[in-house]
């Protein structure tokens, strides 16, 4: 038993007090864990663009005081009521998604949207009580995607969190409770490329050469980087690409280039930028007959998805996914152990692709 | 051996002269089956709305004088050199669509869009030498679909012929050969519902129905039509449907009136009208996180398909499937042993959805 539990702990978490204004490292009171809810120590966090997002507050309800933060790793400190899964120092990471493993979606084999936990940008409190766990000075702070790992503790639904092993290095394999899990399980879980197949990946960013890395993974012998910046090739090419292509050098749209380089078409696809343009040229770009196009980037509001319908009727087939259709608790623990059997690389993720605290 | 073997046929046929102009009833002359192709003594034909569209040629290039017809039951007459699959004698269903068994596609088991026989609509004349069989009076009669079954005898190449049951009637398994197997073929095949699943069919003509039945067949127990016109529910229950759905009937969007019904979406839809909203709607009114909405309806040249991205990204899948994704040689006789069995119905085929010589 450790000897903060069932205690207020105070320390150090960056809060986020107006829209797009610098983080300010507060000393901050975190409540003990309640029903079904476990407090972590957070060692290793990264910063995503969605912390960015919503730090800014365009086009969302803004919600303030608030710690952002989603992509992480820590141990357990104490545990709530009800929670058997976990206790005081296993390894997790908390994930902003989660599996309450009751659901029609959790009991579903093809589906990780929870109905309890799925992904809430506007919840702010917990579910629980729908009070916050933190304050300062008596003051609420709302939490962020029920992760708000930018503190050295935290309070997360025990839905929300993965006992991975114990001597994966946390630096390292945070990273999998984001982006580098969405990119890999779109390409491994949704895509499925067989030996020998042939994949494009639109966006090079991490969640893209993760998306490469499946490919890799999975046999796929062409992997057809696509990209706005040819700077990106380089690093791309340890995580498997090995072509790129840079629509800027066609006058003709990238899908055709794709079509012309493979024969009529690529096997699969995977869009990791959020542009709708390239959501329909990663679409469009896959062979008839067999083609599958997956979409991982986030969409603008207005965005609308746009294709004739000969191009679906020709048997290509069109699905997106979420977190890479990983199950938080059921799956990601053995996504770390792909990395410490050295089958997921995640080359140069330790270097720079995140930030120690 | 026939005694018409090697030697021209002259036989009547339904001829079209000009576009939207009656057919007229010719003696005309049917040339020798060439290399890889076969010679077939039509005896049932039905006819099919491409049929009709193809006669009235708007929007398309004009191709006549032509012999229409693609949904038959035959017996093999002679064959042309190479031909060792078929001999006279032999039953046989023509098909619009062929399977080489060489091609990639044919070699794909995901795609039946065959390279070399796939559905041509502005191929007027036999693939190997490029002249057609028919004639009147010396005067050259266009094909159609490589099928030309408005005539008492018709030359097919080899590949898009599917070998039959002998004792199938011909009268009533003759509708397999397009629209029947197109709607089966994309719920069997395509959608695969499963077991206790909710599925939503879009159009309730003769491919809705079928692809209703393939619903009932995969153990689907609500079975959800969409039809604009009300007197389609009584025949579509011999076929499975459970429930009826008039979008004429509701202020709203269907896709919003079915998810309503179903707790948030069917599991699977099946679309077999060709109209673009109809498409859209039945994508909207899958379930998140597992629904899967198949296309097979053909639409106008210049739709498009549009949806909000996150529709996608919620886990829907979206697909279109061409003559329900069945290779023709290799997987029709089965769907005629799925008829021989009593698996499947085709309640009132053989009454009044085609019509007999």
């Amino acid at each position: 038993m450790s000897s903060t539990e069932g205690q207020v702990i105070r320390c150090k978490a960056a809060v986020s007090w107006e829209a797009g204004k610098p983080l300010v490292i507060e000393e901050v009171e975190v409540a003990p864990p309640q029903k079904m809810e476990v407090r972590v120590k957070i060692l290793f966090t990264s910063l995503c663009h969605t912390d960015v997002y919503f730090w800014e507050a365009k086009g969302q309800t803004p919600l303030f005081p608030r710690i952002f933060g989603h992509e992480a790793g820590g141990i357990v400190e104490s545990v709530g009521e009800g929670v058997t899964d976990l206790k005081p120092g296993d390894h997790v990471l908390p994930v902003f998604t989660g599996e309450c493993k009751e659901c029609r979606h959790c009991k579903s084999s093809e589906s990780n949207m929870c109905d309890l936990l799925r992904i809430n940008t506007e919840r702010g409190a917990m579910i629980e009580d729908g009070k916050t766990r933190f304050s300062k000075d008596g003051k609420p702070i709302h939490h962020f995607l029920g992760t708000s790992t930018f503190s050295e503790y935290t309070v997360v639904h025990v839905g929300c969190l993965a006992k991975i092993n114990p001597s994966a290095p946390l630096d390292i394999v945070c990273v999998l409770s984001c982006g580098i899990s969405t990119g890999l399980g779109a390409t491994l879980n949704v895509a499925k490329p067989t030996k020998g197949s042939t994949v494009a990946i639109f966006g090079l960013g991490a969640v893209g050469l993760a998306a490469a890395e499946g490919a890799r993974i999975s046999g796929a012998t062409r992997i057809i980087g696509v990209d706005l910046n040819p700077s990106r090739f380089n690093e791309a090419k340890k995580f498997g690409v090995t072509e790129f292509v840079n629509p800027k050098n066609y006058d003709k749209p990238v899908q055709e280039v794709i079509a012309e380089m493979t024969d009529g078409g690529v096997d699969r696809s995977i869009e990791c930028t959020g542009n709708v343009n390239a959501m329909i040229s990663a679409f469009e770009c896959v062979h008839d007959g067999w083609g599958v196009a997956v979409l991982v980037g986030v969409p603008n509001k207005d965005d609308a998805f746009k294709t004739h319908p000969v191009n679906l009727l020709n048997e290509r087939t069109l699905k997106g996914t979420f977190f890479g259709n990983y199950k938080p608790r059921s799956d990601i623990p053995n996504v770390v152990e792909k990395y410490m059997n050295k089958i997921l690389g995640m080359a140069g993720a330790g270097a720079g692709s995140h930030s120690r605290r």
